[in-house]
């Protein structure tokens, strides 16, 4: 049990975590900053936090955890804002989509304060943003990364893996690199396509009544282009690097495809089209949603 | 209200229609053929179909309702054996998602008989094919789309309007020419972009490890990486000069985004991805469930 979430960042992720938390009796109170007065005002009024804070820093103050929920490039900012409040003990978690520019920006900032900073991401999200889709269900049966660095107060990280699995994750450990590689293939490189398929829709003429006779199919591809435009450009260019090694995996795949396409190469075409499909039809959202009850409670080592 | 529903092919789409006909009380009986014979039996255990036809001329026999649910590239073989049974008063469609070779083949094959086939294409599906899967509430809620000629009886596109209207569908009518392009840009790129993915993700070291930390935006994109290959196989085929089409526009959105992810232009990439997500987040699936009890009655003219 906490006695005081600081909340830095008042949108769809940090108002689900501590709707969250407190659905799971494991705050006392929350208090919350945003950069915009009336974000935060707003979580106020849906009892998402209890009290508005008026700086990060005094998000922060009094607090035994801290999430930092803002886009990824806005991390060293509110690391530099808060820093002489990062206390041994205290447990401050971020929720970024990418963890090495994360990592680095706790390394150049934190300093001697760093082994109190756990880096986390949620696999979970939706297409739209903002604290009015706030939801205390948001990472029930999800992943939850943690890349925790050689300097990381091991207790801190028992205690952020024991907080997520109790809010209903399945939590894995692995290196800043590793996370990265992994989800510049799993996800910045399907929003990254699926933003350049909605661009070209857009920019045709037609596009507009074509979409009119648009199905299910294109609803499911095209869902995550409507995801948050500030969010998805910090994404892009904090992990640079691995979404295009990405993308040129993906150009040869479909050059490969257009090719036996040209050629009329029927059978090529069908067996690609054939191993592309079987992997998509055993893949599986791990379900494991774990009980509360049953795991570790916060706190409880 | 019709007497006997011909059913050529038996799986999910062909499955779905005798289901959703019987549902409504629109049809006495079903026959069915599919070329494969223990498909057929399955169909008839199942009760989507009443009688097995040991041809697909013997399906035609005594119908009064034709629907030809194959893959687009037999449909040509199946004009062909059922040629001598196209009857005028007879209502002929397709399920076909591309209609230019279709109605190709027949004008081919049907020649002075072509007045009798109304070709259609339902805007619906799953990622699992098969007959197993049929589901008398496919239809519900989705467009059809009716691609008449010049020499098609007005009488039977009435008819085939007013059946799908009764299962549920929003009949649209265009060229087949205006249909292909439309579902290239919704329907095929998207497929294709999604077998590029996962064939890339199934060819790189480390790319079954990353799929076990997808999540709920992996899941929606790849979707419709699981259909089925056969079937797309002959989509990609026989609409490829539209396809490529669509995949070079998509192209050079993709080239766009990267260069402004090489040159670091956040203002430029943020007002990219805001156009695409705000066109994708204005994008409804046209809900507008047809009132089978207020759409207008087949034969009721």
């Amino acid at each position: 049990m906490f006695n005081q979430l600081g909340l830095i960042g008042c949108g769809l992720m940090g108002g689900s975590f501590a709707l969250a938390l407190k659905k799971a009796g494991l705050v006392k109170r929350v208090i919350g900053y945003s950069k915009s007065p009336s974000t935060v005002e707003k979580a106020r009024r849906m009892g998402v936090i209890d009290v508005a804070a008026e700086s990060a820093l005094l998000a922060v103050s009094g607090s035994d955890i801290v999430l930092i929920a803002v886009p990824v490039a806005a991390s060293e900012g509110t690391f530099k804002a808060i820093r002489h409040l990062v206390d041994p003990g205290v447990l401050f978690m971020d929720v970024g989509s990418t963890k090495r520019d994360v990592v680095d920006a706790a390394r150049r900032v934190l300093k001697e304060r760093l082994p109190s900073f756990v880096p986390a991401h949620p696999i979970a999200g939706r297409e739209v943003a903002g604290i009015e889709h706030a939801d205390a269900a948001l990472y029930q049966g999800r992943k939850l990364i943690l890349t925790p660095l050689e300097q990381t107060d091991p207790v801190l990280v028992q205690k952020a893996t024991d907080v997520w699995a109790a809010v209903g994750c399945q939590v894995l450990k692995m290196t800043p690199e590793h996370h990265d590689a992994a989800f510049a293939a799993v996800s910045h490189l399907p929003h990254l396509l699926a933003f350049a398929y909605m661009t070209a829709m857009g920019q045709q003429p037609g596009g507009q009544e074509y979409l009119s006779l648009a199905g299910p199919g294109f609803r499911d591809f095209s869902r995550i282009a409507a995801s948050d435009p500030t969010i998805w450009r910090d994404i892009l260019l904090s992990n640079r690097e691995e979404v295009l090694k990405q993308s040129e995996a993906f150009r040869q795949a479909l050059d490969t495809l257009e090719a036996q396409m040209r050629a009329w190469d029927g059978p090529e075409l069908q067996r690609m089209i054939q191993t592309a499909s079987d992997a998509r039809s055993k893949w599986q959202l791990n379900p494991a949603p774990l009980n509360p009850a049953s795991a570790g409670k916060p706190g409880a080592r």
